[in-house]
């Protein structure tokens, strides 16, 4: 067993080094959704791990390639990595303080997309590797990583690379991309993600857009039959009206409710961070407001485009329209059955001319918060942040665990870097440094403990 | 009196020269609703009349300058020439075969934005009267031109202009800045325009876009709040669901009615051209389709804008949305009558959070189709056009008529080069060459004939 102190004081005094390997990184373009760096980016991750002395492997998918790496330690078990090298757009463009692909430090805080979703999760595991390489000399469990590319594109094909990979990734443990602390600065371990089906809806009405003197009494607008197709999936009740789609939903556990009443009160912090005046479904805050965050389905417009988007007024009746629409679910929904009761429930409201293409989807998925690795990796992170880690049996977000869980049989954990003003998926994402440092030495726990655990 | 078949014989054989004055015309983008390179186009406006020797004052309006030109003539009436020099938005860009401000001739037809709405009717005027000064050396009566900057844009200060230069601005007749022939290549009379109220909604629900996976279950989305505040305002019958909305509205007459029916039937014309598969309210063709094309009022949208519109996906939950909305009104309606009552019913509905904002508005307005000027404007078209002029009682097109009728009490009509194919508003716009000559032929005669007119 490795000296913790020992380790604090490798990375505490490395850390230049570490962020200025993390900024190389973020300076790569990795966009999934405009395949913008890509391959490149899979080039960079393997040569971070070659240069660890993992083995590496890059997989063609069809889509962006999986990097692969794995190094034998001294112990008999192997803890799994899951990571991804790709990012969000960086749009909206003009509200970045400093160009999102030019990392920039202030304040204590790294800017960059893709510095806090996910690549400085992974390079601060890196950084944790190094640390005990430089003072055992080894590493003290087999470590793989599973570092994909499709992430931010609902991990395209990520689940054929699982099953087809399982001896591969044979393992006792997963960390996955993400964790971090919450808004009162406490670590948070979360053990389930949401589901999600992706999908973007258009239309057209005619071959090109009519001057809406001439078409607007007579003519279909696509703008139009698009608003009515969205307004026929939910209303201001946020009620989702699509026959059937609640079918499936599991309501929150006993065990479930009690570990959420345990969490702190985030409605102050959403109201002051993302300037929300009131909460949906008469929301005020408290456990019905936890609940309802991440134990409920959702159907969210992600992004609205037809006709003249430009300044003033164009008098025209636009000939397209489209939608991007997430819809996330919560177990036991699957992104298939939801697909296929959203085409069956705008056929019959009369929407056929309204086409759905499918632009991906995961299944929910979840970690028993009592398993003892679970356990070892809330313990662990106590030395760090000074305060016990909080158990969070689900969260908002989604993410590609289900092969993990269901097919390769492992507990999944989160540790990572990651604080409510990370501005993931938004114009300034970043880091803060303080936690960085933090991340990578529980990191270094996890790895140093793994073996120990039952 | 000239002799017609010379001026028709100038005018054969000028064509060329007026096609490259319109061209330089063409070449300078004007486009209103970006501010783009209105003065250089008002000076460019005052220079071919000044060269036909008119009395040229351009007047700013705290918007697009009104360039105003006048010129005695022999005989004491006065005839007033309406146009524009302002321009539509040339996007979408990629839709366009050549460059929207590189005027190209391909087919028998000259290609630009703008060439035919309006500055293709502009010059084929001066065309015109350019032939009528070679062959006679004078102009039969005063003629007058008020070209004004804002008519894409809604007319923002023409009104203010026309009531404050009355006297400046008093005639005897009135021809509109269009006109021209329909898909049966008959010359049409348009003799009302509806009048237009264009806003744009907006909502903002939060300071910045949020990862879809927090906010979607408990964060109001501004897409959805835009979707059910459109859904709001119309359903997929077609009926507008403000109160009072239709108070106003005048039942077209017997007498339109009698000329509406002498109207050719449009309904395979709109299918072959804009492919078109099925036409609002139930209709087919016919009578009933030419009445609901412009004795209806309607609600329009013309542009959506939200979140994220670029390739493939992005979960995001949109901060801000807003769409551009026009309503096509007819008499007696007001724009701000229907702004009023827009704005109560969005209060009501629980929409207090969408924005309005006023992007301009006309009232509708009529001219008598038996008026002894209408008379002559139509029968001069026969010799030109082979076949008599058809007399339309009301257009789906909107235009700041009001004042000219209702203030300066003139006779409104339309003479000129358009024609079904011309894409005003739309990528390609253009104008046949064939329709531009007999375009100026019309004018030339009506110039002609207007001093013996009753």
């Amino acid at each position: 067993m490795v000296d913790l102190a020992k380790v604090d004081a490798y990375l505490d005094s490395h850390l230049d080094e570490s962020l200025a390997e993390l900024s190389t990184f973020c300076t790569q373009p990795s966009v999934a959704a405009q395949n913008w760096g890509i391959v490149e980016c899979a080039e960079l991750t393997a040569e971070m791990l070659r240069k660890r002395h993992f083995d590496v492997k890059i997989t063609s998918t069809g889509g962006a390639p999986v990097v692969y790496g794995e190094r034998a330690g001294a112990g008999s078990k192997t803890l799994l990595f899951y990571n991804h090298y790709d990012v969000q757009p960086p749009e909206p463009l003009d509200l970045w303080v400093s160009p999102p692909f030019e990392p920039t430090l202030r304040d204590g805080k790294l800017y960059a997309r893709g510095v806090s979703d996910d690549k400085g999760h992974l390079v601060s595991r890196l950084y944790a590797i190094d640390a005990l390489l430089s003072l055992i000399g080894e590493l003290p469990c087999n470590i793989k990583f599973l570092v994909e590319g499709e992430e931010e594109i609902s991990s395209l094909h990520l689940k054929d690379f699982v099953l087809a990979n399982q001896d591969l990734l044979a393992a006792d443990g997963c960390v996955w991309e993400f964790g971090g602390v919450d808004h009162c600065e406490r670590p948070i371990q979360y053990l389930g993600l949401r589901g999600i089906c992706y999908v973007e809806l258009s239309v057209e009405t005619a071959h090109i857009d009519v001057h809406s003197g001439l078409g607007g009494s007579i003519f279909p607008n696509a703008a139009w039959r698009l608003v009515w197709a969205l307004n026929s999936l939910k209303g201001p009740d946020e009620r989702i009206l699509i026959p059937g789609f609640y079918d499936a939903v599991q309501a929150p556990s006993t065990r479930d409710r009690q570990l959420m009443a345990l969490l702190p009160e985030a409605a102050d912090e959403y109201r002051q961070r993302y300037g929300i005046k009131e909460f949906l479904k008469g929301l005020h805050g408290g456990l019905e407001l936890q609940l309802a965050e991440v134990f409920e389905p959702t159907c969210t417009i992600c992004g609205l485009t037809s006709g003249y988007q430009g300044p003033g007024s164009k008098t025209v009746q636009p000939a397209r329209a489209s939608a991007k629409v997430d819809f996330r679910l919560v177990p036991d929904q699957t992104p298939e059955d939801v697909l296929n009761k959203l085409r069956a429930h705008l056929d019959t409201q009369g929407f056929d001319d309204i086409r759905i293409d499918f632009l991906g989807g995961e299944p929910p998925a979840r970690t028993d918060p009592d398993h003892p690795f679970v356990q070892m990796v809330v313990d662990t992170a106590e030395s760090v942040y000074g305060t016990k880690m909080q158990v969070v049996p689900m969260v908002g977000g989604s993410g590609p665990s289900h092969p993990f869980i269901h097919h390769l049989g492992l507990p999944v954990v989160t540790a990572g870097i990651g604080y409510p003003g990370q501005l993931a998926h938004a114009p300034n994402e970043n880091i803060r440094i303080d936690l960085y440092l933090k991340g990578a030495k529980h990191i270094a726990r996890i790895i140093n403990e793994f073996c120990n655990n039952p």
